[in-house]
């Protein structure tokens, strides 16, 4: 005999000596309860730092944990502020054209958006934990607040009015942002997905730039609709309409603006090129429009702007009143998206330059800035990409670039107000469009659609639901998809049937791997997801037809004796999985074979004690730690068994 | 040296040696898409018994499949006759008096629930694959169809305008019933779980029992809410009208039942004392009421009813005007509900006597059963568990006793409605109060206390839910609660930190197996989800907080070098996933931590693999097929690289 052979054989007899399932140590309900809630909504553990530490650092990180700017104040330096005075200088001059564009992408005075630009910086420098969000109203969030208000209240007809729902909208916002960040779930964030935001910025991205053909062509008769279909309809209806001269100066500053964004994108070093650009544009059609008294030449301009800083808002607030619904329904939405972007913003920076940022904390800075807005005539903002983008660009270092633009803004606001007269409408159209085309991300589609179908497809149809039915239908359309997504992977979980990878005490998946064999004898299925009520049914059907078609294929000699389940992978069960296994075990009895599950988890295994003191699931021969040993066990039985028998 | 140590480590560097991880068969997508829809529609693989048959064979099989009768009629004999007889007989006698009650249970005309005995139990005879199944209205279904229609059309105002509805609600319940069975979407009824079951039907138990004062006191102003305390608020708003000749009766045959009740469930070969309980006291009480002409004394009775069988109902169908949207919901609600019970009941019975129901098949039966009902003057039936179960008592052998049923009832329809002219309401409401206060299961609920906390929380949410907000109420609160579960499942999914089995190469959790020792350098963890959009923050901030604890814990020595990822129970994933591993790995990096996938099932790999072929995730040494090999192979590499350090 090969003396390498004797050797295995002695290998496995010590492999085969079987090792105890452990029931898990117990532990008393309440005390299950507290671990549960603190993985569910303290993941991140975000008391740990205080542990063992004095009173007086208790106090000190509380404080910083709740004002940032304490943290990172005391440190701050002449030579980071060099680089903050230039990137906020930098991002004011991209905030002032964009916040007086997207304001009017919500319907709003353009003034507005300037205001939105100078206090909620101010309150994230102190509250927020990025350093290189850069802060300010957004389009996305616009648009839809644009879009929702309008379905009730006209923004040409009763101008106060609306711009009392939009401060309303703003605080709802706030507040469901701040609630989300301090009752802990901000996973609900989570739900819109990437590809969801993909499909969906394209949409939204489409959607406002189709709003700007209103500016760009010229169009004073535009519809109140956003769809892609009545856009369309109301653009060629109103053919006549058309101004030759605003044409052309929208596709000259169109085209500026679009070369200057090529220009940033293929040399990042030339970033102030598509940041200067907006401003750049505003000035010079200023000028021009001054100069050749174009207005009078079929050329709309903003008009007459107030000066002065943000007037206080509060006594606008309302929370009654017939439009409440539509009001708080606004705020959930915009609320949502643009903490959406924000904590997206966030993140992706923080990795980048590898701090962290805690999401809860970011909702409440964002929710607090957003309330505080909303009593300062200001309407929803929130950390914008490309702003941020420039930003980190320009060199910013800590917030202080924000207070920067914010400063910049309020001399705006103080000083410059009667320059802005007569900007004409059609760049600032084109300015938003120049935005909003980077939203569509054609790369990140394909590659969707490369790595999984499904998301693809939600994807698709956030971006066609935008387009066709609403925003928020789109949104809901999408999300209602991969949520549903979610739950047929519940209710049809993965099973898979194991064979051995010959040579080792190894089982995989028989599909997978191809060398892999079947004992004979034993059907060995590994169940891949929780068991529960939802699946109950499915997997009691799925594991008869394993084991008929098993009957069927095999020979009579090794007739089927035991189905191993391979439970690793239910990480938990409910009562209804509970009953799936007294019904199994006893369906398995009448057909005589045997079950044996392998590897339950602790919570598995305490249930299932727990079921029926008589029955006794867990009975040590019917347990094992590994498939390898339940079946050197088993076979050996077997074995025994039948040598009893023929003896 | 012990010569045993020797074999040992020989051993050991036998399982050192390497397995890969087998990238699996290349798919199409459309390969893959058809393989999945396959697993989620038909996981029961209805066709198997199809192939390979000549076309004859197909043909019989097919129509056996949709005939279930052609199965099992051929093969008829007197001898199951006999036991059919005396089954179908004895559900009669309870079929009869409970149609007339629960038909008033849904504010019909009593003999609409005669009517719904004598159709429905033929159909389901022809189209049924359940042998034990009693066919007949039932009391949740009654319940939940008066109260809902109730809403908005009153029963003794406009009779017929409510008549119509509850056939057209009977229509859309059967039309939404067979859907799900022809659209294989039976899994749906796997959302009504057992916990939120037994807690609604103990609900609706006392809601019925409550709605039975009305007869039991003899009032007759009763409120048209069914509420807990509308109801209860009613009853003693109205004490001056309560009947005491009424409470009287009421008091002797509830009392009478009861008692029969009790002799049943204690010995149940007298099974037939609680069948025929409530025939006997309708004839008594009948009797009762005739001699002493007690109708007279301020007892209600029945009255006087049509005689004949039932007339044609399917122009009293209305598929427009106003009511159309409730009639839908009745019916979607109603459907569900009854389609609940009567596959519970055929599948609890199929198990008990070894047989098999296709649910979808039975879904279809129903489905069927109810349009075919609707159009000949049936409103909602199912197989009622109490009946099925007395049929099972008394020796049915196939669906022939539901025919022996359907008989005696048209032969009561056609000869004996005039004796029931004088049944005094009280016996009904007795009868009720009787067949419900068997859906009251105590012991169930604190099993479901014992196992799963979460469960009885449900269970207690439909219950409460039914009593004080509403049926649908109930059911939505308890259904929103355990979906939210599941959701939660996954968007905090387990990882379970894996350690060493002293003397073998098994990993098992540190938590569970308290002799698992760690290994220095190594970080392992095993996740117990599909990896998605809705959980990746939660893995992601989770993850770092473990390397992060590692890192404080461990000594200079044995810092942190490896970070090996279990995926085993990773069942899917989708992009958002591929990103976390994108994020990880570059954070990992930073920290120069090295990530490790053990086991990754074949999607996983396929998805990680279109990822970017420039980052080139699944390279082989940083790709394992078990914990065990993963860790020996990564400690010689380190050891040789350390060597050479060293040297």
């Amino acid at each position: 005999m090969d003396p390498n052979a004797t050797q295995h054989s002695h290998c496995l007899e010590m492999a085969m000596e079987v090792h105890q399932v452990v029931p898990p140590p117990h532990k008393t309900t309440l005390h299950k309860l507290k671990a549960r809630l603190k993985e569910t909504f303290f993941p991140d553990d975000p008391l740990r730092q205080f542990k063992g530490q004095p009173l007086k650092t208790k106090l000190t990180l509380g404080a910083q944990y709740f004002f940032p700017i304490l943290q990172w104040g005391p440190k701050y330096s002449l030579k980071l502020f060099k680089s903050d005075l230039v990137s906020g200088l930098t991002i004011a001059s991209l905030a002032i054209p964009q916040g007086i564009s997207y304001a009017k992408l919500a319907n709003l005075p353009p003034i507005v958006g300037l205001y939105s630009s100078f206090v909620p910086p101010l309150v994230y420098a102190v509250l927020g934990s990025s350093r290189d969000l850069a802060v300010g109203p957004v389009s996305i969030a616009s648009l839809v607040m644009g879009s929702m208000l309008r379905q009730e209240v006209s923004p040409t007809a009763d101008p106060v009015l609306f711009l009392q729902l939009a401060f309303s909208s703003t605080f709802f916002a706030g507040l469901f942002q701040a609630s989300l960040g301090i009752l802990r779930l901000g996973f609900i964030i989570d739900f819109l997905s990437k590809a969801i935001l993909i499909g969906f910025m394209a949409g939204a991205a489409i959607i406002v730039s189709l709003q700007q053909l209103k500016s760009l062509l010229g169009i004073t008769d535009f519809t109140n609709q956003m769809g892609l279909i009545p856009v369309m309809t109301s653009v060629f209806h109103s053919i006549h309409e058309w101004s030759w001269q605003t044409i052309l100066t929208g596709i000259c500053f169109l085209v500026l603006l679009l070369l200057a964004r090529h220009v940033s994108i293929k040399r990042p070093k030339l970033f102030w090129v598509s940041a200067g650009a907006p401003l750049f544009c505003v000035i010079i059609s200023t000028l021009l429009v001054f100069a050749i008294k174009a207005q009078n030449h079929g050329i709309s301009v903003i008009g007459k702007l107030q000066q002065g800083i943000n007037p206080p808002s509060w006594n606008m607030l309302c929370f009654h009143g017939t439009h409440l619904g539509l009001v708080m329904k606004t705020g959930l939405i915009t609320g949502i998206l643009s903490l959406t972007e924000g904590i997206a913003v966030g993140r992706t920076f923080a990795a980048l330059k590898n701090y962290k940022v805690d999401g809860n904390k970011e909702m409440m800075a964002i929710g607090f800035m957003n309330m505080v807005g909303s009593s300062t005539s200001c309407y929803v903002t929130t950390g914008a990409f490309s702003r941020s983008a420039v930003n980190n660009n320009a060199g910013a270092k800590t917030a202080v670039s924000n207070v920067v633009m914010s400063v910049t803004v309020m001399v705006t606001l103080l000083f410059l107000m009667p320059l802005f007269q007569y900007t004409p409408n059609v760049v600032l159209g084109a300015i938003i469009v120049t935005a909003v085309i980077g939203l569509i991300d054609l790369p990140a589609a394909y590659n969707i659609w490369k790595i999984d179908k499904f998301d693809f497809l939600v994807m698709l149809s956030a971006f066609m639901g935008v387009l066709f039915i609403s925003v928020q239908g789109g949104l809901a359309l999408a999300v209602g998809l991969s949520t549903f997504k979610i739950l047929m992977q519940i209710t049809r979980p993965k099973t898979v049937m194991l064979g051995k990878i010959p040579g080792t005490e190894i089982y995989r998946n028989l599909h997978q791997y191809k060398e892999a064999v079947r004992v004979p004898g034993f059907l060995i299925l590994s169940i891949e997801a929780p068991i529960n009520f939802a699946n109950i049914t499915y997997l009691n059907e799925r594991t008869l037809r394993w084991i008929e078609e098993e009957e069927d294929n095999i020979k009579e000699q090794f007739s089927l004796r035991f189905l191993i389940l391979e439970m690793s992978a239910v990480s938990a069960i409910d009562t209804s999985g509970i009953s799936l296994f007294k019904e199994l075990k006893a369906t398995l009895e009448k057909k005589s074979v045997e079950l044996v599950l392998v590897n339950p988890l602790a919570e598995v295994i305490e249930k299932l004690k727990k079921v029926d003191e008589a029955t006794d699931f867990i009975q040590a021969d019917s347990l094992f730690l590994t498939v390898g040993e339940a079946i050197a066990s088993l076979s050996s039985t077997m074995k025994a068994q039948s040598s009893t028998f023929h003896g």
